[in-house]
């Protein structure tokens, strides 16, 4: 104790020799890298820094401001890194990196049909769910998603494993007609939901979700009572739209409406909804989505490789709808990194709309960020760094060949950076990677985990 | 002497007890790894080795038959790496990496005029050739491209430098009507080219070509006499053509003819000539590709960047018009990736035909290998790993998290790897790179050379 006190009374000496005031002290800054916050005025410090408390950000300010303000008890270094809020994936299925490359190049419907649901109805079980959300959370951490929108069966498992794993999540228990691994009927699924829901709702990163899966896939009621559900909590919804042509068929068929209108008229879109694809919309479709707030998630990748068509970005932009970026699952994409998302997002808009001046990269880095945020209607607390807000935030090196020479840091984030050259991730405030090195899980063991399920899936598919 | 004599007798005597006979030195083996061989049966061993000697394939078989037949002053461990062939970029402009990110999001025209012809025009030198193409080398190297096809000013400073990086190269000087860097007049171009051609045309790594820029670009004569030039020396032709819509237009009022069918009566066309993007072909134009054995090279990354337009690749395809894709320069990118062209190439063809099992992944892997073996007229010594062929070969790491689990070689390669993952990469038997350790390139310095110069660049094209 008399060792404490004279210490103490040496620093306070320091200090006070010093002439400058005593130090707030945080739990974490993160200094150095060109810090490129996506606020309203897309302010871009070079070079700046973080202060961060808890779970907040309580300073970005620069390098020489910060140290001078703030003293914490672990301090990352970015320099040479971009510095940029975490991104947010607003359409997986986390589990499917289970069934990652099991199939490709086929039809939609042969690819489900022949490949996707047989192996999902042999092998899908909570620990399969439990073993891919850990190799996925692996595959987000590594890559610079901080937050993801899911849609999958036994959501609770996946809600344990993201919440381990240190990793925000708005999760669907997904509600499908057919009879699925975790319940027989859509009744099942709903009972399901709601036990869910009950147990995370008053998490502070898992936002628990209802998750009806489509309007082809789902009866009228089945779609008005999961709408109901999360109504009666509050909670979002999360339900794949208007991906193909053939599904604007059916709803003709059956609705005589698009996708769009059918849904909205079945009361399934609104403020807290978060619809996945939105390719085949017309502009009355696109005026729905604004008027009710739908939040749209867009699949750049997915979309290219099922040839499902190309959602119309920027017609979404002009309109003012929220648009975020997705990958999809890993069965169709066939990765998690959003990196990608958001060249591709550039690249199609680009080429479906025949304008190179179409989704900029800047544009790009939007979607993947206060897009997101918005999306799943967390912008007040996510998707740029700023005082106040949580501090989901990535720091990605810029050293490689392909990344040389650095004229613009949003060209070079969107055009030429890879997940791989994420080095932190952080997640309300907490440190999940540092320099590559994964803090809440273990590596090795996830992936061999992965490797001894997956002969499992190998084998439900072989041909007999 | 004696004591060698004795080592000798040691070593007979081994051999002599073990039963087995003396093994066969070669300068190198690559072991343990699946090795994809893209030989015309798409044969797989898994796991394989291969055996090399001096700059060739001496065997390709499993390890223990490999182990048992030769012995190797240098090994490479390839356990949880795939080997397959050396990627080749059909069309890339090397030293233009020192232009990527510069400006982007541009109508080609604008992008063209407001930056990159006037950053060119006032920092195009040999040092910035140089200094580039070793940049551009160590992005190619780090990322598995072991040749690559070239159009740029100075080329002579480019095969230098790609020699000394030990890369292989189809490099073409270019002919311009308009006054360049390297040419007031395009018959100052042509004598350029004669001396290069001159200089390497006995070269083992670099093929000299000629390269007028593109039909739009060149009047009449100034392409027959580069043509003539070509044909002179035995050596291709590299060359733009029918990349916009808009280059059809300007071919159809100067020669009332497509850009492909003005190419072919001007005598371009040809078994040696290596056309870049193809993108706007009629039926009649693909026909006159396969008949004068022109090869294409696509570049699906730039063709979406710029809005191009997607090249008719399932047409090529269904035609037997070679075939090869490239990355283009990374001006327009952004950056020299293999893995990405492959990617791309099939999410765009994917997406342009509405059908997602167009090129699949074999057939992307196929256009990076064997294809642009035939593009360049090399597919009797490149393109696959077959006894007697150049030994071009990379090996790839297949342990990422991403890339876990795996149930397909080859639709890893093409849907979720990056050039970040390649772990060796050798070039007419010699090891460029091996655990991502360069040996031919002091990658620090080439880096540092490249930001020294960037900053001229940047003031080059800084608004006043």
């Amino acid at each position: 104790m008399k060792r404490f006190l004279s210490a103490l009374l040496v620093v306070a000496a320091i200090v006070a020799l010093s002439g400058q005031p005593a130090r707030r002290r945080v739990s974490l800054l993160v200094t150095g890298g060109t810090v490129i916050t996506q606020n309203a005025a897309h302010r871009i410090l070079a070079p700046g820094a973080l202060a961060i408390d808890g779970t907040d950000i309580v300073d970005v300010d620069t390098p020489a401001a910060i140290s001078a303000k703030y003293q914490a008890a672990e301090t990352i270094d970015a320099r040479d890194q971009i510095v940029l809020p975490g991104l947010i994936n607003t359409h997986t299925h986390a589990p499917m990196v289970m069934y990652r490359g099991l199939a490709d190049d086929l039809a939609l419907m042969d690819w489900l049909t022949k490949y996707i649901f047989p192996a999902e109805a042999k092998t899908v079980s909570p620990e399969l769910v439990r073993v891919g959300t850990r190799l996925a959370a692996v595959e987000m951490i590594e890559s610079g998603t901080t937050t993801f929108v899911d849609m999958y069966y036994f959501e609770e498992e996946i809600a344990k494993a993201a919440f381990e794993a240190g990793l925000r999540g708005v999760l669907g228990e997904t509600i499908i007609q057919f009879p699925v691994a975790d319940a027989k009927t859509p009744a099942e699924g709903l009972a399901r939901a709601e036990r869910f829901i009950k147990e995370y709702k008053d998490n502070g990163l898992i936002v628990p979700a209802v998750a009806p899966h489509a309007l082809y896939t789902n009866d009228k009621a089945t779609l008005a009572a999961s709408a109901a559900l999360a109504r009666k909590y509050g909670v979002p919804i999360v339900i794949h739209f208007a991906e193909t042509e053939d599904e604007v068929k059916t709803a003709r068929e059956q609705y005589q409406m698009t996708p769009t209108a059918a849904l909205e008229s079945i009361g399934v879109l609104g403020e807290t909804t978060i619809g996945a694809h939105g390719v085949w919309v017309n502009d009355a479709d696109i005026a729905i989505l604004k008027r009710t707030g739908t939040g749209v998630a867009h699949n750049p990748e997915s979309n290219m490789k099922l040839a499902s068509g190309a959602a119309p970005v920027t017609k979404y932009l002009a309109a003012g709808v929220k648009l975020g970026l997705g990958t999809d699952g890993a069965a169709s994409n066939n990765d998690l990194d959003m990196f990608e998302a958001m060249r591709q997002a550039s690249f199609l808009a680009k080429h479906a709309t025949h304008d190179p001046t179409a989704v900029k990269a800047q544009d790009a880095l939007d979607m993947a960020t206060m897009g997101g945020a918005r999306v799943i209607g967390m912008e007040k607390v996510l998707g740029s760094l700023e005082p106040g807000k949580r501090a989901d935030l990535i720091t990605v090196s810029m050293r490689s060949a392909r990344q040389t020479p650095m004229y613009d840091p949003v060209s070079h984030l969107v055009y030429v950076t890879r997940g791989d050259d994420v080095r932190t991730t952080i997640v309300n405030g907490k440190v999940l990677m540092s320099d590559r090195r994964l803090r809440t899980l273990d590596r090795e063991q996830v992936i061999a985990d992965a490797n001894r399920l997956a002969a499992r899936v190998r084998d439900a598919v072989a041909p007999r």
